[in-house]
């Protein structure tokens, strides 16, 4: 029986939509770029975003195939629209090549696969298959952006996004900061970039004076914004958040 | 007046303690390993283990200045034991070389620091003192093992240890299953390398057989073992941890 080969989950860089963009240099390990540019098969969200991510990744380390010979299959709209764990989507038969002998890379628009990114069901069928997985090191915006909060780092939430309705919203940043300083255990979200002022208002207004309180946009691009004080010094200073690039929230004690 | 110096978070390999030793260059950017070996103040945990990866860095990227030149200063044994957040630990002393002008380096014993390890009250204290803070980029342990579960990564948590005392432990197993399988919000959580055996039996007791349960071990390092499959399916295998090596364990729907 065939070897199977092994599911490589390959992050990118966080500059996906951004008017910036990140040297793959500064946020890939010469490993995984050395890993990523000799996979013929692999499994994304976007097959053209991933392309243009290959020809930043060959300016460094040169492909082993030439990009139109390289076979890039896209995950269902299914599993990006309701993520991988509603609708029970078999991820199995993308893993065919994997079964083959083949190498395969796993890779999302920004940051690791499977982390606040569709991808686990992919994993989950890979595990399932007896495919051996190997996750290679980049950046994950989620952790960066924790470090940098200067919040509990060894009691942390991340709960994904926030709801839009404002009445629900402030119910649920509530219920957050009551967790977060009952526990300890830090809260994070994220929020899609042309919201990010009117939910940093939202924060301002609902949380505490006291409540620890930190943000933090661009993570690795140029013009990295970001910042954790006390929701009062807060209030005190200019609104830190842009409305073109993602941001991620954290609250604590 | 001076613009103060940048407070750089340095991540470091995940090999510390370990028999096997990863290459640098498979988990760190030669961003990050550029901005190490220029880097002339340090904060840490251990400074005899700092000058082992600093001269692991040198052989990748030389040093601005011999190893013995540098300033390298540890965060205080409360910090280590009780956590930044305890105690009240006031670190804004340690960053008066910031204040001066000069970048300062926060490295914890392995992977990225504040993040399940000390170096937080860092952070707190430099945004206090308006010190940009930078993150760079490398091998967190958490992210790549929850990347590896298959679990829900759009929603988790991690708790750090579960309780060492049988009973209590058992309660805690059966509070994060509930929390998980209720809300879906994944649950991750670490235990020190000679207790892995011990709570790897407790969990494959204590959840239900259609609990999703994954582990990690030995990430990046030769010899890495993991899985994820629900816990019926676990009981039918072999142990999969070893009592010297860290371990990451999961539990999610």
């Amino acid at each position: 029986m065939q070897a199977p080969g092994t599911l490589y989950l390959v992050p990118s860089p966080l500059d996906f939509g951004c008017a910036a963009q990140t040297s793959l240099a500064d946020v890939l390990p010469v490993g995984t770029l050395v890993i990523a540019a000799r996979l013929e098969h692999w499994i994304c969200e976007n097959a053209k975003s991933t392309r243009a991510y290959l020809k930043r990744v060959n300016q460094l380390q040169p492909l082993a195939r030439a990009l139109q010979e390289l076979q890039i299959v896209e995950l269902p709209h299914e599993v990006h629209k309701k993520g991988d764990h509603a609708g029970q989507f078999d991820a199995r038969p993308l893993l065919a090549p994997a079964l083959q002998g083949h190498d395969v890379g796993l890779v999302s628009e920004a940051g690791m696969p499977a982390i606040a990114d569709p991808g686990s069901s992919v994993v989950r069928a890979a595990h399932d298959l007896a495919i051996p997985v190997v996750p290679l090191v980049g950046p994950v915006s989620l952790l960066l952006g924790l470090a940098l909060s200067g919040l509990n780092g060894q009691s942390f939430a991340f709960v994904g996004y926030l709801p839009h309705d404002a009445a629900t919203r402030t119910r649920r940043i509530h219920e957050l900061e009551s967790l977060a300083l009952k526990t300890g255990q830090s809260q994070l979200f994220i929020e899609a970039p042309y919201r990010n002022a009117a939910l940093w208002q939202a924060l301002l207004q609902s949380l505490q004076p006291g409540t620890r309180l930190a943000v933090a946009s661009g993570l690795t691009l140029p013009g990295a914004v970001n910042g954790s004080s006390s929701v009062g010094a807060w209030r005190q200073r200019a609104v830190p958040v842009r409305a073109d690039t993602p941001a991620l929230f954290a609250i604590g004690r």
